[in-house]
């Protein structure tokens, strides 16, 4: 993640800020993020996006390390698309998606072609 | 941190949740968390303490790893008492603390006798 101003953020500014992809368009909103207990690494950030007044939304956990903070938009840029996101897996909230299973983690940052958070 | 559950912790969930001392009271309640930016890694939580119908809270930074979530109380544990908290330099929000200042942090965390979050 870029540098800009302080090296902490905190979490209730980070809940809320906006998504945009490789085009700067606004795809979505941080809605939560998703910390490793054991290691209190931020893992996945959770993104709302589409709907139309509130109905609709969908929910995707996408993964922290694809996101980076871009102070000309004032919001996180992420290589990820909007096709990318309706097309991934539905694993957030998925009783099949087990997040102590580090092989669907991989696979799931593979889709996203971004680096693992753990080990690092 | 204790294994309770599922792996990972929703942002949105720890805040707003309980700390309890070494003898179970609360002491005071989590409102957001501190993330370095370039590890992605929880430093601290900022806990409110104190006041009485709202005026006079007190915000304070302590070590990530000074809590830990205890099931039976539903909140966290901290060894970390009110007398610590109120002694502590009040460094969150201080104009003269530097949050780049790996010396200043040591201190704080050893202030808590709380482990480093960097370097692990």
């Amino acid at each position: 993640m870029t540098m800009t101003g302080k090296p902490l953020i905190e979490s209730d500014r980070v809940e809320g800020t906006t998504v945009y992809d490789p085009e700067g368009n606004s795809i979505g909103t941080i809605k939560r993020l998703m910390i490793e207990k054991i290691s209190g690494r931020v893992s996945y950030a959770v993104m709302t996006f589409g709907g139309f007044l509130g109905l609709g939304e969908e929910e995707h956990a996408i993964p922290w390390h694809a996101l980076t903070y871009d102070t000309s938009l004032g919001g996180y840029r992420t290589g990820i698309t909007e096709q990318q996101l309706r097309g991934a897996p539905s694993i957030y909230r998925s009783p099949d998606y087990s997040w102590t299973d580090r092989q669907q983690e991989q696979e799931l940052h593979d889709y996203y072609g971004a680096p693992y958070y753990w080990g690092r």
